[in-house]
């Protein structure tokens, strides 16, 4: 009899990651500035809930089959009384997996960009920091589709276009280190995973707290959303997600290509060729040229930029534009001088 | 004293307008193919609601003054009863804002693509004769940013990509008959403004009645999103239809160069050529020549599309994909032969 159909889901999508993570890891064991290496390690990132249990335990159940060696790491993020104790737990139930090595790493987040952004920030260099340590060629993720449906949801209340539709990536980080093998697979897959394996979980509290965006979201808006539109919607998020992310890398290829044939013999940005764009990439050549003048690209808003495209679209001898960063752009002479001040 | 914020709001957006149409109308004029004409109409289709209601006052008001004659057209859709008589209540509160020609239009409504689908065709078939008929040079549509908002809910929902989030466009139709003025003005604004003129309108019950899915999402699904997210989510997602509709232009315009230099000197479409292209071209390249080979656009979906994109990209050998409307593509000798049978 074979194991439960959540649990061989759980394994399939780990052991399709585990032979993308080989693939890659052999292409650059081919490129002689590589050593030949030991059996590779991959990492899988546990919060001790259901998610990346279900995760940790397919990493421990595959990885063996294919030669890696899986091992795990929790961050303890000292937001809540007893997190050491729990990261502590949680190291435990790893290893009680045969994962190893196995470790709780300790952080302390910050403030910059509001609660989540910081934890996220101090989460992820954590866990650069223990792939570093350990030599791990990548660090699985437990995020769902669940996850990424709420992800595309969030970019859409920032309004800003298909790049931020495009929610959470595959793969991700410096040379694909991250892998998120549950993204095509809904929550409750791995819940259900963990019941069968009878694996304990840990909810986290944060995950219901309506102080969160993401947790009113999840408790609140998609399911109003599923009542509205219908049971697909998750995955229909989770569609968009994926196209989305393809559309905007296109455009930014376009756009990268376009920011390079505009320019004069003397490389300044001539507004005829802008104008002929069309406005989706002229806008996106717009927003790199202000950004590479030294405008820091999260204060840059739509506004900004469209406010820049009408100096091209919209010329009637206004003044210079004042971006931030002290970069400002004016029209001079058929051309567009953008410069920081 | 000027008029209500909410009244100079409507009336301004209607101004804006007529100005684009009749920018657009001398420019056809100049066109020796044109006769010389008399001062052009613009019809207001008016359901008696508060926002066509707003509308059809704003476009009495400002049509005069720069020379536009102003009409409105209603469509009966025989769907509920009495609609007749309310239609004729409609045109009788259009002529005594001073619009003429005015009149009612009563449709039969099919059932193909369920019923909001039929009841949207029946209308603008009825639309497009009255604008013939009267000899129209634009029909004023009342949407407005929420019903924006919902439109890409609804296209959200379809997770079929960029363009299916692009919403409704400002100007749409044969030679941009159809115009939106309000696209950019909340719904709150126009029932204001019908409110303070002391305008009758008229509820749909429609509206109100969950069987519809778009009533739904007004009712409950955004109002639930709205208090997850944050109250900008109308203006975000009105803002993501604009940036999704010049993306998906720009992608649509790129595919269509790319499609041509794909192509060996028979025409015939190279697979080494297509696989250079980035994911997102491709798929549109591959759809548009299956359209072209005669698959009907609404049956073809995204899965069928990656299944013919695996033989450029997955190529081990496979046969034949089969494809709505009798078309097949196979992959022959670096060839991709998509042709119906």
């Amino acid at each position: 009899m074979g194991p439960h159909p959540a649990v061989a889901a759980i394994r399939l999508a780990v052991r399709r990651v585990l032979h993308d993570v080989l693939n890659d890891h052999h292409r650059k064991q081919l490129d002689p500035a590589h050593e030949p290496a030991a059996p590779p390690l991959v990492l899988v990132a546990c919060s001790g809930g259901a998610d990346s249990m279900a995760l940790a335990s397919a990493l421990a159940f595959e990885a063996p089959k294919l030669g890696v060696r899986a091992g795990g790491v929790t961050v303890d993020h000292n937001l809540q009384a007893g997190s050491g104790t729990r990261a502590a737990e949680v190291v435990t139930r790893m290893s009680s997996l045969g994962l190893a090595p196995v470790e709780a790493v300790s952080v302390t987040v910050g403030r910059a960009g509001g609660p989540e952004a910081a934890a996220r920030d101090a989460r992820y260099a954590a866990l650069d920091g223990s792939a570093q340590r350990h030599g791990a060629v990548a660090v699985l993720l437990g995020h769902t589709r669940d996850d990424q449906a709420e992800t595309v949801l969030l970019g859409l209340a920032r309004g800003s276009g298909t790049r931020s539709l495009s929610g959470m990536a595959a793969v991700s980080g410096a040379a694909g280190r991250y892998r998120r093998p549950f993204l095509q697979l809904d929550r409750q897959t791995a819940r259900k995973a963990c019941m069968v394996q009878s694996l304990p979980v840990w909810d986290d509290p944060h995950n219901a707290d309506p102080a969160y965006t993401r947790s009113r979201l999840r408790q609140e808006g998609l399911p109003a959303l599923e009542k509205a539109l219908g049971k697909g919607v998750v995955e229909a998020l989770a569609r968009t997600a994926q196209l989305s992310r393809d559309d905007a890398d296109a455009l930014d290829h376009w756009a990268a290509d376009a920011g390079r044939s505009v320019r004069d013999e003397t490389g300044r940005l001539e507004c005829a060729k802008l104008y002929a764009l069309p406005p989706a990439v002229r806008r996106r050549v717009l927003r790199g040229a202000v950004i590479e003048a030294g405008s820091p690209a999260g204060s840059l808003f739509a506004r900004h930029i469209e406010e820049v495209d009408r100096l091209i679209t919209g010329w009637r001898g206004q003044g210079a534009i004042n971006l931030p960063g002290r970069v400002e752009a004016r029209r001079q002479g058929g051309r567009l001088v953008i410069r920081q001040g």
